[in-house]
């Protein structure tokens, strides 16, 4: 199973209890993981999530502002100096290169292993777009609703699952042994008395499709529900309560009631809430302003979370 | 008392314990305080120590290592989100102010206060200089012996003690009263029956030095016994234990021993040590080694005390 691990969920300053945005998503099996956004102290969040940072494979940045990428350079720097030597993509707005060559030429640093940067442009994210694909994984991003460019992230993970129809193959004498291993690798083998077996007839495929998205800074965005559509989890920034829907529109930020609206359009089974405004302990508050969509949300039977540093949300 | 909080105590990387470099130095009084070096994750650090980023008047940053500078951007995003009016003065090698500059810009920072930013010239340090003089406070600089240009920084405090010679004036008739008063604050009185009083008949001037030096990343320097001579704490790093004489010669960094000698020369009251590299729990190892310092040193009545992140230190 997959799962999202928040190592930071606070919005603009860290505080005592939350450092500044990251989001780990980790793999099941491999172990490897992917960062969304990385915020100064990253790094220090990441060793105490006790994630491993070898097993750091991409980082995809929502946009420039400095509580989401000022732990970059640090990040890079540690994870060369611990000998570490795989190659790491990192997708992010344009000016995220400019950054971060410069943030490393200036402090003499060298990395010491292969680190590509794919700038996001925007142009091509102006609607819900794929950004990479990788083995069974591809990654959607679009442009969201931000003073500054701003870009969410989806990722879908299809899972094959094979299993052969042993009571066929038994029915016609076939018992199990080497040949059913050849059938599920090759998709088809040949008996020693000449029968072919294909695995469109003795193999049922189920596909498992988990869908995981981000949508960091942003105002209401319909691109977000777009992107967001039918998701098992939808990460989704909520600085302001709903009492400060003027705050949060001067600042292009949600309230927790855009961000309940995207997922309730989007009808995705899980919403963590995160970005929480510095102000508030916790943005359980005005219960009377968003009763009206917790009760229509209560039908669809969607969770919702409130995002903690350290909390692990499975997939 | 002046005291010193060490923020950050870990070479290069973080570690569970330790964060990387950084030191306040907070008066007395005033509540003010100063920051020595400026690791990712400082800003967070201040608020775990309990100190108000709104006090923090001047940083000084010794070279421009990722580890020592990485939280800068962010403390100066924070400290302008926060509010805070108040401006704030910079001393680092040439290079910090272009470092500075393009992290804001990529990531759209705004400072709403002035902050100057004072290059320090390497040329004018080649021997231990002053840097800058603010009231009763003068701070010397010298260039220490890294592979980047690197920087130790000794605060000189002067405090005037003015005690009134009270027998003294009591005996030719003059009682306490607004005379004393005037004395001390201009330093003479005439009273009404025509006699001037002058301060160096009637009162005691002593002047009580408190001295801070700080040596950053380092091998052995010669600089460093000038810049800490007669010092009531030195910080000096001490990246390695003894055994690892030829990595610290390489890397340019001191082992426990360099530092010991360092305070033991310059004849310094006490010495604290840091930028532990994190491949040890504790630097106390090969005591063997450094037996022989130790010994000489316990004559002097030297103190000696391993740094840990929060310790606090009075000079």
């Amino acid at each position: 199973m997959e799962k999202v691990i928040f190592l930071g969920t606070s919005a603009g300053i860290p505080t005592l209890s939350r450092n500044v945005p990251s989001i780990a998503l980790s793999f099941s099996g491999t172990n490897e993981f992917w960062l969304f956004d990385c915020g100064e102290g990253t790094q220090r969040q990441i060793q105490q999530a006790d994630l491993k940072l070898s097993k750091l494979t991409h980082i995809f940045i929502s946009h420039l502002h400095g509580d989401h990428i000022f732990g970059l350079p640090g990040l890079l720097a540690t994870r060369g100096m611990l000998g570490i030597k795989k190659d790491i993509h990192i997708f992010g707005p344009i000016g995220l290169e400019g950054y971060l060559k410069s943030s490393l030429d200036y402090s003499f640093t060298y990395i010491p292993y292969p680190y590509y940067i794919h700038p996001i442009e925007k142009e091509k994210f102006t609607t819900s777009n794929m950004l990479w694909k990788e083995g069974d994984i591809a990654i959607d991003c679009a442009l969201l609703n931000h003073y500054v460019e701003s870009f969410g992230f989806a990722v879908i993970k299809k899972n094959v699952k094979r299993n052969i129809l042993v009571d066929r193959l038994v029915s016609l004498g076939i018992l199990p042994g080497p040949a059913y291993k050849k059938l599920k690798e090759d998709g088809f083998v040949k008996l020693p008395d000449g029968r072919v077996l294909k695995k469109e007839e003795f193999i049922l495929e189920t596909i498992d499709i988990k869908k995981f998205c981000y949508c960091g800074d942003t105002a209401f965005s319909a691109n977000a529900i777009v992107l967001s559509e039918g998701a098992d989890l939808l990460i989704h920034e909520a600085t302001f309560c709903a009492d400060k829907k003027n705050k949060a529109a001067e600042s292009y930020h949600s309230t927790v009631d855009d961000a309940l609206k995207v997922a309730q359009l989007a009808r995705v089974k899980k919403l963590v809430l995160t970005h929480i405004s510095p102000r508030y302990d916790s943005i359980d508050c005005n219960t009377d302003q968003h009763d009206e969509f917790k009760k229509n949300i209560k039908g669809t039977g969607m969770e919702i979370i409130q995002a903690e540093d350290f909390l692990e949300v499975n997939i």
